[in-house]
């Protein structure tokens, strides 16, 4: 039932005690792990309008960054026994984990945490968790602090 | 790890597809279900100030249907090898469910249907399971419609 996961992360604490629970549907019959991480867009122009230096050298460097973290959880994944697939993508992240909900057939749960890096965005115009649980249509597993 | 499941319903459809999950967490190890249904206050008032009639004889009629419609899940959940505790409440479903999550201990995770029987409050007031999600500290499996 729990066959087919999308774990979509942004690399925070409560993203990665998520994976202790997506470890225990290993036990429990889950195969498949798809982590995708989505690089937040409206982050990145922010970063381009005010950062000294050349916009294109800092994408890549946050793109680095996030293939090195992305790494390391595809590899525990790994250890544990599951397929792994991960994608690293740049958009509004509730946009990105939506589209690849549909992209990916048969997901059977997505599994993510309740609050992201950004506290403060989270406050004022909702978690990402909270979003996608509201217009994604498999069931979803949010995961707390 | 979800060997204590809390499983607040309204008796709604989604609520009741939720079932199938819980099943299938059973197989996966679980234990226990505690099953709550919350008479909201609320929709209690409104039938107390427009309905014609004995306002103690509709509460009645009230809990006598919820103690018939949750023995039923009772039942199908006791066949299927789980410990149950059911429990009717009359309150704020919200605040009930995150007061029986308290007071249970070692909640395990909570399973709730997406959205509940009254689609329009749910929709300029957001649904209780969003709600839930956003205030309790259990993991929580939100089932779609």
């Amino acid at each position: 039932m729990f066959k087919k996961i999308l774990y979509p992360t942004d690399f925070s604490d409560v993203s990665k005690k998520a994976i202790d629970y997506i470890k225990q549907l290993r036990e429990r019959g889950s195969e498949t792990v798809i982590v995708l991480h989505v690089i937040n867009q409206r982050g990145m122009q922010a970063i381009e309008r005010y950062a000294s230096g050349n916009s294109i050298e800092i994408e890549q460097r946050i793109m680095d960054d996030a293939k090195q973290q992305i790494k390391v959880i595809e590899d525990e994944l790994k250890k544990s026994g599951f397929k792994v697939k991960s994608m690293i993508k740049t958009g509004i992240p509730m946009r990105e984990i939506l589209k690849a909900e549909e992209k990916e057939e048969n997901v059977s749960v997505i599994v993510i945490g309740s609050h992201g890096k950004s506290n403060l965005e989270d406050i004022f115009l909702g978690s990402v968790s909270e979003k996608v649980s509201r217009k994604c249509k498999s069931p979803v597993l949010i995961v707390k602090r």
